[in-house]
């Protein structure tokens, strides 16, 4: 072959994640494996509704012509306001998803062997967009709270940024209480390290909203990511990102030479979408159904999973829970004999940046009904059993004593 | 501050256009300085009626949903089959824009410190793409035909890949003729040079269509990159590259990692607007307006120009002309003149790998109105006039000696 490949595609890889999803997607499979939103919280009206006003406009061909990097105006302005602490539009930029937002800042901040710090486990996404800089990814220890601070501080020296995801965390689902913040923050603070704060379920909130954000706290030194997929459709590929003015300028200079901007009609429609409060109005309607769909999945697994020294989470809010099978179990070794029997997950292994459980798994309760919830749940829970069956005496014992 | 930034920020600069973009916006500037095709080009028209039926469709929910990274299956046979050489669809992938297929193809070919080949000039925006990975960019001399051969060959050893835009190029407006496809082509497979083919202009022809393009002459040593930009709509930001398996399959994984996939709403829109044969009923009208004001442009500097010794070129398509100034004149140091008299341009500088002409600049033929034009080309004419004037008498001679 002509081609010489750069050294860094050695290692990329594809996210097992997707490349499971298409394994999955034959029919009759139940999926907990992927994150993808429900189609029924789309606001599909409001879309049509606004792409007909913003095609009828006066100045309609402006929203099909190239525009700043930085983002349309009115976007910018609109994502400031809605921040719970004060942001200057001139902060923001407007990002092809939130996961451009990685890629940006791992351009302007990692350098091959930078030393970079993620929670345990991180979002898979986050290491592969890291990745390409080649940076060594440190893991902090981190527990239902996210990660420890004295973990932090211990691993902080040369760190070029601590990336953290606090509300209702892929993949755990788990949320950073405000104490571990205050502590976590401080931690960053007095080790010099600067935080990136990943956002894209926040709004996902069931009973009462999470605390206010890292950046918040300290925001000449933390990047806010935070997206448009989860409270209005994932498919626009619209995220924003705010950053110290610094910084922000080095994003956006990073930004022009990956995509010059990102669609300004996409941003026109969610600006026009945005409108009178949409969000104020239409958010709570996928709390409501989220929430039906955790405590449909929380109830099955209480029902089908008891007694089989299963492990799992109660998240508070977004998209997922976390669960841990008993010893000698391996989730990845389970997921052949679920998906024989009708029902796929994800396991926990890519997305530990260092050693992993080998026996996590990530379910997700907001793509499936509550009724495939019920029966894939069952499902999962009959191949759980069988796996334990087959284990040798003394494990299987072992496994169902801690039930 | 707490934040190191990496090394590669150093090298990385907004683009000089687009920070002029935004000095000559004012209200009054005739503008030959951006790249912006006309706006009277896009079919508003189509993207409503496309919009509303992607969006009343019984599946209008999955055009909002994640998607495959490599794109919707429809919009990538659409692309195959408009190709003029074999292409399978599974060897197609849809990028969010064409400069997203230089930052991909640099993060899977280029390693710091390898050494590229583009022409002389090249487009600034491949150089800026190409940048955050770092490499040794070498200009291959080049005539009013591109790159001529023997100098590729003889830079050829070690290059990871050459970058050629044989269709009206950006900056220059050139096209590179059948015998140069031919002898280039063969120069780089003699020295096991990939090509990185881009082609954003090659469908705006005047009277006849270009040759064939390198990639048909050799699929499997390039990779080959189109966009929707300048055919529908830039705001958009949809755009495809051609890549071999292997290629296609590392620059997939690129793709995944910067930014998931590109909007797949987007992606369904253009696929519907694409069907029976709407590009072959649009594209003509876009061709008769831009050889209008190609014309009408060639015409005011055949005019007004003359006998300044100032020379430019006939392009037979695309969006740019380039011209030189006399000796003794930097078109850097034109600018803020030409602002004045109420014309702005690009000086040629930014769009050199090497030792730059500084005499050269770029002229953009399709943004502004005929009548625009002549006003433009006219205030250019007295601008250069004014700045022969103000030469050394000795030097004022042998610039106006060549005219």
């Amino acid at each position: 072959m002509t081609w010489t490949l750069a050294a860094r595609t050695r290692k990329m890889t594809s996210s097992a994640i997707r490349d499971l999803l298409k394994l999955t997607e034959r029919p009759g499979i139940i999926s907990f494996a992927g994150g993808l939103p429900s189609p029924a919280a789309f606001p599909v009206e409001a879309f049509a509704a606004a792409c007909d006003k913003v095609l009828t406009a006066a100045d309609a061909r402006s929203s099909l012509q190239y525009a700043t990097t930085e983002g349309l105006p009115a976007l910018r302005e609109a994502v400031a306001a809605s921040l719970p602490w004060k942001v200057d539009p001139a902060n923001v930029l407007i990002t092809t998803g939130s996961q451009q937002g990685l890629d940006l800042a791992a351009k302007v901040l990692i350098d091959p062997g930078s030393r970079i710090l993620v929670e345990t486990p991180t979002y898979l996404g986050a290491l592969q967009a890291f990745q390409p800089m080649e940076p060594t990814v440190v893991g902090v220890a981190s527990d239902e709270s996210g990660a420890l601070p004295d973990d932090l501080k211990a691993k902080a020296e040369g760190a070029r940024f601590f990336y953290a995801l606090p509300n209702f965390q892929n993949p755990t689902g788990r949320t950073m209480d405000e104490a571990r913040r205050v502590a976590v923050s401080e931690a960053a603070r007095q080790s010099g390290v600067p935080i990136l704060e990943d956002n894209p379920y926040g709004e996902l909130w069931f009973d009462a909203p999470p605390p206010a954000p890292l950046t918040s706290r300290d925001p000449e030194n933390t990047i806010y990511m935070g997206s448009f997929s989860k409270v209005l459709a994932p498919g626009l590929r619209l995220g924003f990102l705010v950053a110290p003015t610094e910084i922000h300028h080095r994003l956006v200079m990073a930004k022009q030479a990956a995509d010059l901007h990102s669609p300004s009609f996409n941003q026109r429609v969610v600006a026009e979408v945005l409108k009178d409060g949409f969000l104020d109005r239409h958010v709570p309607t996928i709390r409501a159904l989220y929430k039906g769909q955790r405590d449909a999945m929380l109830a099955a697994l209480d029902r089908d999973m008891s007694g089989l020294g299963v492990s799992w989470n109660r998240p508070a809010g977004g998209m997922f829970l976390w669960v841990r099978l008993p010893a000698g179990l391996s989730a990845a070794a389970l997921l052949p004999r679920a998906v024989e029997k009708g029902v796929a997950f994800v396991p926990g292994e890519p997305f530990y940046a260092g050693q992993p459980d080998d026996r996590t798994l990530r379910l997700s309760f907001v793509t499936a009904s509550r009724e495939q919830i019920a029966t894939g749940v069952a499902a999962l829970a009959a191949a759980v059993r069988e796996a334990i069956a087959e284990l040798p005496a003394a494990q299987r014992d072992a496994a169902l004593a801690v039930a």
